[in-house]
């Protein structure tokens, strides 16, 4: 069918192009099919939207995605693409190919699939699991379509946290003690999506975030270290396309989690990792066999495509640190790494760190480098490198102004600090646009308190945050209070 | 946070809003979350789409679903309506309370869900299944958010196909049978959607098919029966909604079929329907004892509805009668009603009459209702009631003028004609959109042919659609020819 293409930006990322509806019915094409568009003899597919009034008829509206597409063009009809096939496959609860799943990831990859399939993708792999098999050909499907680094070294170390625990900034304390010990450590990560801070967040405080792969590369060589934006570097674009459907629903299937994470180590070149998988109520994990279990799949998968995983479970029914949001954050890993700090966060990095160092099998004190003050040298050679101060001190790290104090409105012991419930407060608060916002916490899991005692202080940038997040901790308790008796014994 | 808000067009039917990349950022919000955008009181939800150039910073897009919003507005995040939590939970392989299921077709009538979370809906009925009870609850809360008809009689025959099957009017034969028997029978059909015509598109040939449900109330108190268009009488709107996330990856969730096939006819106030489940080769569904479970799991839903179904399995493995498409499906149908006409088509309609009517306990013989030419009086009194001629002919119903017979290239006896790829090959030849577009067959399973005897005939309007349908009938085997040999025992 002759149609005349124009220009339409309607704000999305996908190849869509608006048909009339009597021109659609004439092609036989429904929403989301898809049409061939021939013009001086290139042709590209277009995911169909139909509008009665948006486009004439004999008119077609063509989205820039699909590059420029003007004047007379020839359309018709054009099958789905193959990987709709296997995405149907998943969903009948039957096991993908290794080719099967890669055209699924590149059809990901060029924005071919629409949210309709992308969402069934999604909930094929949540509902129906995927095989040690499948993650492993997922894994490397999707590290084939980014960037790949490659090092030298035998061995070239990593780490993750399969996150939900609120102020858990490991890394930034982490990737120095590795790098001092001699072993690099190209370590990404990623900005808050739906808590206030990513350690990228936190590691804007200091210095640049934002890399390419040369620069980062730059910044490894001479430091051994860096903590960057993975988003910048590119190193699994596919993950990025993937979280819009996963978002709505909040799915993380499993499969899909191993993949994106390991698919990201495997693309910078990382023999040896470390997982972090924290537990417990208000983790994203509840239970420690769960937790286990998950790790255990890790290693698995990591063995298939030649990556050691050192997997290890961490206790994630309550933050770790004192503060939570990107400049409260950063106090604390620049307090840990000065020798003082807050000591959950200290041992837990140290911990990791000795994981770490020991899976790479290097001789190394991660407590020593700690404590020596190598770790905190290296930190500021790192900040320095990524174009930070590398003489920052607490005093530069300024939280905003509108505070107020959260008490206890009773006397008892703390049971519980919600991850959930302090994260959506820290990002009430303002934070991570705010970098200066969210929260410190006075007290830990297991803490007395009297009546009238600070449960923990929240900071922000206008009268309205504050009191946006203060209204939400008047609601929520973030901070659970019982008595010594009501602690025991739980009614529900 | 304040916004502008000005209205935007960009073709979608979903209460979209466009936020820039900055604003949704600071407002804590990804695609496809939700805002609530407050202005002189009152509130509305948006759907939220994320875009760098669209619209400004400090702007809100407003899509024309949300009404009409212009100028300062207030807007927050929103939490995702409850229902995602129970689409969710069905992908969690839980089973569905009640209020859970209603609360999602809700929400889907609303156009609530986005999607991404329409996506999952389906994909998680379609992965893991729907119990009775689950199936009974959806399909009141289907039959509940449309409009219903009831009628003074005791009973109100009804009846349904569950398609695939090319050529197989039985509607406008099995209707009149039914209203000269004295049983009234509100019938609404379907258009095509991936057929060359579904019944509404052949009736349409005859008459008007759009009516309100007052009109369709006097056609049928007039007449006992009608045929008409049951998107036009809105009784199951859901249904049409569903419909978005089912096609791209051409899912029929088994709970979601019957629920949307017995909520129309509880809407239009039937007690007593039969359904008929084609099954073979080419057919929806695949084998034999398939159907018949197909078909109890309708008879068991209707009983808790209260709605008595007689389930009826037939063979599905070729189409039914001799045209394919709008006009040529008509002339089928007046032929079998004048006493003349393709015997299958004759017998078929004829038998599901006869078990429809043994449903309803009426003692009536639907063979004599045909044979006397009472069924043929009473279609041309609906056609009449429906505003078409009652005098219509054979030659008032003209096919289209281009034209070309496919013969067999070998001889031997026709094994097998495919419904999909003759479906396809009509809709190539322009129909249902062409009404006198499509092809007869003309020769059955079965059958023996010699070289160069005719397999079917092609009609369209233009001869680039003849050699559109040509070319795919040259690919595809339509008809399988095949000698006696291969024809008992086929190599794979």
């Amino acid at each position: 069918m002759e149609l005349v293409a124009s220009e339409i930006d309607i704000g999305t990322h996908l190849p869509t192009v608006l048909l009339n509806g009597g021109d659609a019915e004439e092609l036989g094409v429904h929403p989301l099919d898809r049409v061939q568009i021939t013009t001086d003899g290139t042709t590209v597919i277009g995911i169909v939207e139909v509008t009665e009034e948006l486009v004439a008829p004999g008119t077609l509206g063509v989205t820039r995605r699909l590059g420029h597409v003007e004047g007379p063009v020839d359309v018709t009809a054009a099958p789905k693409p193959r990987s709709v096939r296997y995405v149907r496959k998943k969903l009948d609860d039957r096991e993908l190919e290794a080719d099967e799943i890669r055209a699924i990831v590149r059809d990901i990859e060029a924005d071919r699939l629409n949210d309709v399939e992308l969402s069934a993708y999604v909930s094929g792999i949540y509902s129906n699991g995927m095989s040690d098999a499948e993650t492993t050909h997922l894994t490397e499907a999707m590290a084939e379509v980014g960037e790949r680094l490659s090092w030298p070294d035998e061995v070239v170390a990593d780490k993750h946290s399969i996150g939900g625990v609120a102020g858990n900034r490991v890394s930034p304390i982490l990737v120095p003690i590795i790098a001092a010990a001699g072993v690099k450590i190209p370590k990404t990560s990623s900005r808050a999506v739906t808590s206030p801070a990513g350690t990228a967040d936190t590691m804007a405080v200091f210095c640049d975030v934002e890399f390419s792969i040369p620069e980062l590369r730059d910044i490894v060589e001479e430091t051994n270290g860096c903590l960057v934006w993975g988003g910048s570097v590119d190193l699994s674009p596919v993950d990025d396309k993937i979280i819009r459907a996963e978002n709505p629903l909040s799915l993380d299937p499993t499969g899909q989690l191993i993949a994106s994470v390991l698919s990201k180590k495997y693309s910078a070149g990382s023999t040896h990792v470390i997982i972090d998988v924290p537990y417990g109520e208000g983790a994203k994990v509840d239970g420690h066999s769960e937790a286990r279990e998950l790790g255990d799949d890790f290693e698995r998968v990591g063995d298939h495509l030649g990556v050691r995983v050192a997997p290890a479970v961490s206790p994630g029914h309550e933050p770790i640190g004192r503060g939570i949001g990107p400049v409260l954050e950063a106090r604390d890993v620049l307090a840990v790494l000065g020798g003082d700090g807050p000591e959950d966060l200290r041992l837990k990095s140290e911990r990791l760190a000795y994981l770490l160092l020991d899976a790479c099998g290097v001789d190394a004190d991660a407590g020593e480098l700690l404590d020596s003050g190598r770790a905190e040298e290296k930190f500021r050679e790192i900040v320095a490198a990524q174009g930070g101060d590398p003489d920052v001190t607490a005093g530069d790290l300024t939280p905003a102004e509108e505070r107020a104090a959260v008490t206890a409105d009773r006397a008892g012991v703390v049971t519980h600090i919600d991850n959930r419930i302090v994260s959506e407060l820290g990002r009430r608060a303002g934070a991570p646009k705010d970098p200066g916002a969210g929260l410190t916490l006075a007290r830990h899991v297991g803490d007395e308190v009297a009546t009238g005692d600070e449960l923990f202080t929240v900071y922000a940038e206008t009268t309205g945050k504050l009191d946006d997040a203060l209204a939400l901790a008047d609601r929520a308790e973030p901070v659970r209070v019982r008595s010594r008796e009501e602690a025991m014994v739980e009614r529900i």
